[in-house]
């Protein structure tokens, strides 16, 4: 034990409960499928979490924009995921968790991985040595799966993190952007599941198509390092997978245009869709390009919701229970 | 015309003939099939080019290494970028070059890149006003075009710019590399032809072979903006590519783990191989794996000849007459 806290009257009171917000982000980002992703202020899920006697994980209640979600720890991502701390941490006392959906599942912003990353970053909150935000993505990857059927980081590593995320299975690493870039995203009130827009990746990938998203996602690494706009509008081109994907998402096609025509650095379809986002150099373009988006959406009848934020979105955070 | 030229007393004098050196380079680097690539010290093809007054590309001879290659200009590399250099400037004069060829070809070493690039520099010091390197890109894919049947630029890009550079179809960027880090690179004597090399990679890719090699590329080349080497150790791995071609190349197992044991960042083969390479932070590490690594095809039967290089390697250079 930490030679400061030998004293039990200096050693901090851990609190027994707190709350933290994760907020949506934008998986995939057109070139880095599965493996990139940014965070999007403006929308995210609540988890407040209790430190309980019980050497278990109770998923107490499940409010807001969502409430189908299976209540079983073991098949719910926030409870697989503090089931797992748990069990690596060798925790005696368990959590009690009561998850607020502020984003929809299904809907291409990182819903699942967001219930997730609160869970975590609320239990963390009450360990008797928090660990290091990186050290909850282990965690967090076993949550996503049970969501997803596969352990990917490109929506859980900004939402720990912040910002743009690069994530791979071992590790996440923080990629410069300009802070003065802005993404416009724009969810359609219809729902994609994720296990659908994957069942269209099956097939085998041609060589030339690996090759040209190769250099799409150098071009935009490569921009995002020297904060050149003009290296990320060259690469921010999805040729894998949207072309796949997009039949999945309702008017695509004319959403996409409308993203690109307000000088966008690229746009395309956010994580399995079927919302669609575009980044641009300046926070005006952001918000002429979302008004265009929602407005190309609901030529086909089609409602939506639109959030601008900076590329640099925030990572989770505690919030002040009063606040729930 | 500028201004600065207009008194023909003050007129530069262009010269009649110039010779250039273009060197070796590795292509692929194990993570950016087709675009990734940096240039090797120590072997390289020198073009020496004279001004005709004929409107034509003549090929007058071909020595060195490889005396087998077409005279027909529009089927040698060098002759198609020259051709290609003609047709794109309008130019009333032609070119006639000789070839001395220091890389062997079907080695993986860029050799037909490496007699494209030279010839493009030297006949470029022949213009009235010189281009560019980054602008020669275009005639040097027409060259490469020629020889291997695919537009790619993982070795014209580095010989034209030197060091480790991103070359897609269209443009090229040199990317940062400390200069203390060093590639081994060896050459057994055997020859494996590029068109051989690439029909094993017909078939298609699964997702989840893609997504890892997209991985690593960023893990690389986020490692080398960084200048740190655990993210290059982490990603310098083949997992698309290298698999398939790895039976072609003999006792590729036993000299890729030779390569490893010397703290290696990673290793694999260069471009279409046989050849085989290993990335290493300290030139010494570098010069034991390459002594191993040659041992390693020795034992094998198979001479190799072995060069050790900084990753920021040459560019290609103009290169005294007299010393041709």
């Amino acid at each position: 034990m930490n030679a400061q806290w030998a004293d039990p009257m200096i050693q901090p009171q851990r609190a027994l409960s707190a709350q933290a917000m994760a907020y949506a982000s934008i998986g995939n980002v057109a070139v880095g499928f599965d493996i990139l992703g940014h965070s999007v202020a403006g929308a995210g899920d609540r988890a407040w979490v209790r430190r309980i006697d019980e050497p278990t994980v109770r998923i107490a209640a499940i409010r807001g924009c969502v409430d189908s979600l299976p209540l079983e720890a073991g098949n719910n991502t926030a409870g697989a995921a503090l089931l797992s701390l748990r069990r690596a941490l060798g925790l005696r006392h368990g959590f009690e968790v009561e998850l607020h959906k502020g984003i929809a599942l299904g809907s291409g912003m990182g819903g699942s991985a967001a219930s997730c990353v609160a869970a975590l970053v609320a239990a963390n909150a009450l360990l008797e040595r928090p660990l290091p935000r990186e050290a909850l993505y282990g965690f967090a990857l076993d949550g996503e799966a049970v969501a997803s059927g596969s352990r990917h980081g490109d929506n859980l590593g900004p939402m720990l993190l912040g910002g743009l995320v690069l994530a791979t299975r071992e590790r996440l690493l923080r990629l410069p952007v300009p802070d003065a870039w802005h993404c416009a995203l724009v969810h359609p009130h219809v729902v994609l599941e994720t296990r659908r827009s994957r069942a269209v990746l099956t097939d085998g990938f041609a060589l030339s198509e690996v090759v040209a998203q190769h250099a799409n996602l150098a071009l935009v690494l490569t921009g995002c390092h020297r904060g050149d706009a003009a290296l990320v509008r060259e690469g921010l081109k999805d040729v894998l997978v949207e072309p796949r994907r997009a039949p999945l998402v309702p008017g695509f096609a004319r959403v996409k245009q409308a993203a690109l025509d307000h000088a966008a650095l690229g746009a395309s379809i956010s994580g399995g869709g079927p919302s669609v986002f575009g980044w641009y150099e300046h926070r005006a373009d952001a918000e002429r390009a979302a008004a265009a988006m929602a407005a190309a959406f609901a030529e086909q009848g089609i409602a939506s919701d639109a959030l601008v934020s900076p590329i640099n979105g925030p990572a989770a955070e505690l919030v002040d229970e009063d606040e729930a």
